[in-house]
């Protein structure tokens, strides 16, 4: 069964990332959350990422705020597909440097980039990439994709009544 | 097998989406390409998204430019995983425009957002999703990335013997 | 008589959207409010814009957050002019996101977009669209700019007598 | 029948303006072409904008580059409906200052904003506003987007060939 | 003797435009403060520009927030120096569009343009052109940066003990 | 007689810097152009605006580009009006850098800035400035103004022939 | 010994250059406090930075907010390398302007610039700079490094424990 | 005797790294080059970064474009003084990317950043850290900003001559 890794640069980054978590438990797959610091713990991401595919993971999704090199760092040790969260971190220049610390990554080392803050959709790509060999998750998507409609709808009629 | 489509929302955005054709045919993956514009041809858009996982393919690969809405679209519509590449076109705001259109979507809805012009990584990063059910592809992405590595190694060689 | 549909893809907008709704009514012009989301509710999306000139509406005021595509896709399937309110939204990039989203659409397809927020100009400016064919509108929209006036004229004397 | 006035800052805005011209004049509608300086020629502004009405103009559309503050001018002191084109002019911060000085028009005074050098969509948006009132128009708007759709289907069958 | 006019879009603008008319009393130097809108009351501008030589000002200081046109259209109207303040209102995109608005003019127009919420060094510039001809003024000015001075040093000397 | 010092950091600068030169000539105000370049020269930017008032300036007009100190060092040491230069060196980001640089004064020492590139109208300040005090000049700058209306005026009759 | 200055242009400045302070401190390296304004004490700017070298520090650390010309200046002036500190201030457009004004620095005068708001930062790379000539204080820079590892896979602990 | 390294991501930064080479050999110091990308290859970074002070390095230069992680990656391994050189690379974001990947290190891991394309900045910093222990170097390093400003001098001459 399919296990995603969800990393992090730092523990003020757990209430974003905790929507990651969140979701991919909710989607009934199989999370690991662990602490890894591209900058404070260099060798701890190196042997993450080597041993991420041994260790059975399908999908890593890694935040990070600042100068966000986590992200990419392990993109560049682990054939596996990562998911990066840019984190509006206090200090930031208003988020612009983790976005772009993490989305403009080099031709041959693609991180696939959410929202500023996006954990939730970060845990939802995880699923749809688990989905494209897992049908069962991916009924799962597609009851979940449903829900967000029928909560739309339902506040479509409430907005109307008023 | 897994098949991948290629999307874009205009002829003009091919020369930049051309590398993720040539990097999937380089994987042996099979790569279906079309125009899909979400603002000229939205019945399109909504037939090619409603039916994509029908039609076989695992990835939807989608490049637009200026207010890029083809990405989101297509992601609201179908439930397989979306890369989106943000392409420079004229008139654009210095590429600011497509990457924010591409990137910054609603919770409920991710697409997988790689670099400005990055089709050659939307590429590989389809095969990365591809692989994580398919060691063939697997093998052949460690393989790029160990070709990365040579390439840059010999490039090294050569400015060390200046 | 001229209709006017204020739509937003959430009901959070609606804070910022009620603007248009206060300003339409206070111009005794018939406004009808819906909550469409291009992402959760594609299929809502075209139904209201594929019916929205049958329905009778004259112009479509649309408001949406982050990569907000409603106003661009509701224009891409529907002949009326629509009106654009970037919506600076939790989690926004300063609101540049909604901004370019919603501004920086393809040559073919205009959005009339209005300042981040704008959503009382957004009913203004469906006010003078519908005055250029109905004068009693238009009288209402001389008067409302002569009111303007005043008020700041009022205010300076103020100012001045401190 | 309704008659469009298009002006601009400056003989050198010509270039990107020609395009809302040609596309009115596509559609049969009448256009009348000025030069109107905010800045250097402000009693030809008031003039200008203070009769439009008068002389029969449904829309206004205004481009201006740098501190573009043509179209929020002309906003200001006619209440017809004005469209306004941030153009890139020599010297501009990257298309910003236009686009700024355009779109975050106060409370009160709107202006509907296009795309940089967006000029051809102003067009469309007069003719958008016009056929609110004039079915003529609404339905060669109609047929323009259609002709848009099968310029795309077109290119795409074309993609597909190679 | 010298007179200065303070005119600003908006009562809103009072608060940060208090500093200009302070710093100027400090100097013993004429002012009149008024609200003028270049959106809301164009003809007050137009009065207040065209006759603001004969009134006997020497210098204007507008300021102003968003698409912010006052000042730039009171350089348009008087051969005044006119100095600018760009004022960051709410719904303002982070100020940028009140600074661009103002600094980005036209050649042959020029706005001498201070920081964002800059009105004191609006006030002392005005004080700096006015001593340009008035020594007794000159003398205030820099008595005024000498105060400055001794206030740093002053500080350095509690910060040292510390 | 006013004078005016038009300084610049590097003779890089010139071409930009020549407009300024231009219209005070056109002026008939005196100009003298020195290099000053506050990283490489200090002592000499010391001097200089240490000794600016006594060698009979009335205002100085400072261009740079990058990290552009130098109309903030100027008006740091002088109590003379300082007029700034943005200019768009190579390397600049997009000229963001000068812009900032020297806009962004602290409360207490005043750059009057002008556009990016914005040399002429740094040259129309400063008469502007002389203005204030000299009548003669005063009329040079409203013919000035006036001849730029004329040529907007001819410039719209030439499009209208069109 | 190695001595090190941290100078700033405002007492404003304080609370974030405490961090500086602090970290050297806690390196056992000597450090001087003094408040320099490049705008306002502009002789105490040379007298300081001129005599920095043989007042014996080897490292001069400044931070300064808005246009921000103190580390540039004091580069410009002395020998040492400078350390400076983009400090975000009240009336800052979001930081960019202290990061410009020191980061982008012209060809000859370098600034080691570190991050908005990063005095901590700049303390760790003043004791880098002396731990080039100093294994004590190399041994204090690998063992603070260690240090903070240690405080990450604590944390990571914690985090898994959940 | 002090050696400097040169890195960089790609050969193709070599043109822009080259200043720093030049800068550094004109002040005899010993300099090595390489290319080490952070993301191509990883284990020859973290190689070069483990055993850069055993091989003899007191400074390390490190210049990258886009998603720039080597310089930070390098200051994550290494306690030697780090400075990184944001090189704007094609389909860079005007070099935003490089800038505040390399510019917004988290504390306790800072990168003396230089200017955009600012190598040969990087190698005057590298001369003058060292310099910090060496007078040989710091003379040459007096002597090079003599000459800048003897070079500013004579071009303020030939200014004048004109």
């Amino acid at each position: 069964m399919s296990k995603v890794a969800i990393i992090m640069g730092s523990t003020s980054d757990l209430p974003v990332m905790q929507d990651a978590i969140d979701i991919l438990k909710g989607f009934d797959i199989e999370v690991d959350v662990d602490i890894v610091s591209a900058h404070r713990t260099p060798e701890k991401l190196f042997d993450f990422s080597k041993n991420a595919r041994i260790n059975g993971y399908s999908v890593i999704i890694a935040g990070a705020g600042g100068a966000a090199h986590l992200p990419g760092m392990v993109a560049s040790l682990s054939p596996l597909p990562v998911i990066g969260v840019p984190v509006k971190s206090s200090n930031s220049i208003d988020g612009w440097d983790s976005v772009l610390s993490i989305l403009q990554m080099p031709g041959g080392v693609p991180v696939a980039t959410v929202a500023l803050n996006g954990a939730k959709n970060a845990g939802i790509l995880a699923a749809q990439i688990i989905a494209t060999a897992d049908t069962c998750v991916l009924d799962k998507v597609i009851l979940y994709k449903e829900g967000l409609k029928q909560k739309v709808l339902k506040g479509a009629e409430e907005v109307k009544k008023k």
